[in-house]
């Protein structure tokens, strides 16, 4: 899943784990990706910092779009074959989690998408509170050994400085390349917004530039 | 690709002659509907008027997104094989083109349907200025029989409050069901918003609900 053939770079993949459509994405992009022999090179962002720049707003919370979107989130989910129920509580801040994954990154990328796929499955099919620590950490030490070490080392990484100032570099960094929404992904520098986008995307991997 | 085969409804197609999307699917949705034994209602809309209710300004407006609209906009072009050029003047007012195809739809529905892809493919082809009423009267030259009456008439009706109040009623129609961006399907009764929805729309229209 994540081996690179020859010198293909990686697909980047930008996600929230609160957007049903990124959800979508993070369940087929992997796949996708393997069958053109590339690898995916997945990175949280977070959809209020872009929000701010873009003056946009979570369409839950827009008129007349309210109600067309949560049509859209579960029929775009069938239509794909990923199971997905819309939570009571929706969306969520995704801050906790976020961090929780560059952590993972830190110390084994398998394990960090392992972990990513777990938090939108417990927000996406379980309606899991994944804003609250204590979620987080429960889920984090599905994938830890031994458990008790890593729950507490997540634990006190989640209140330092660090994480903090490492997903705010990568939302940053992310921002500033143009990712203004998700799932975002990125071929060779050519830019898809949207898992209505994979189509595209597919084509780029087939054909290069059309 | 008006006929209606059976009892199956029409599809109702909702476009702004100003949104690339939409003249990309104007010129896709009658093939795909007579695939499916439909026909095609095709209705007016004005974005602006949407934009309002909703909060949402033209893409090419947004900070981050206009340049990413910009490339969507032909990459999609290119990926359903369309041929499109954004006008130097994008986005402009469509209210006297949307005012004519109306007039047109009083007279015969096949010839307002060929006077709106005439008029879509002025402005995203040959980036001629549909804002202005001599060239949307040029556009409709084309396809009236004799020309100098209907030019005159086209003239006289542009001027009046019939055509005004019926596109007024029309778009507050649109918007009272929940159109808020184009170009918007709806196939007894299920929406679809978004060229990028064509997929999904062909998989009801096989199916019915999935």
């Amino acid at each position: 899943m994540n081996v690179q053939a020859g010198a293909a770079a990686p697909i980047e993949f930008h996600f929230d784990f609160s957007s049903p459509y990124a959800y979508i994405a993070s369940e087929l992009i992997d796949a996708l990706a393997e069958k053109h022999g590339r690898g995916v090179h997945w990175q949280p962002v977070l959809l209020g910092a872009a929000f701010k720049l873009t003056g946009a707003a979570p369409l839950v919370q827009v008129p007349l779009k309210d109600a067309y979107a949560l049509r859209d989130f579960t029929r775009s989910a069938r239509f794909h074959c990923v199971p997905l129920r819309i939570p009571a509580r929706f969306p969520v801040s995704t801050l906790h989690a976020a961090r929780a994954f560059l952590w993972f990154t830190q110390q084994d990328e398998m394990g960090a998408r392992q972990f990513a796929q777990a938090v939108f499955r417990a927000y996406f099919l379980d309606g899991r509170e994944i804003d609250q620590i204590e979620v987080v950490l429960d889920l984090a030490q599905s994938f830890a050994q031994p458990f008790d070490v890593t729950r507490a080392a997540l634990a006190e990484a989640l209140q330092g400085t660090v994480l903090k100032n490492a997903l705010r570099d990568i939302v940053d960094r992310a921002l500033s390349s143009g990712v203004f929404g998700v799932p975002w992904f990125s071929v060779d520098g050519e830019p898809f917004w949207g898992v209505d986008r994979l189509p595209q995307l597919e084509r780029w991997l087939e054909q290069g530039s059309f």
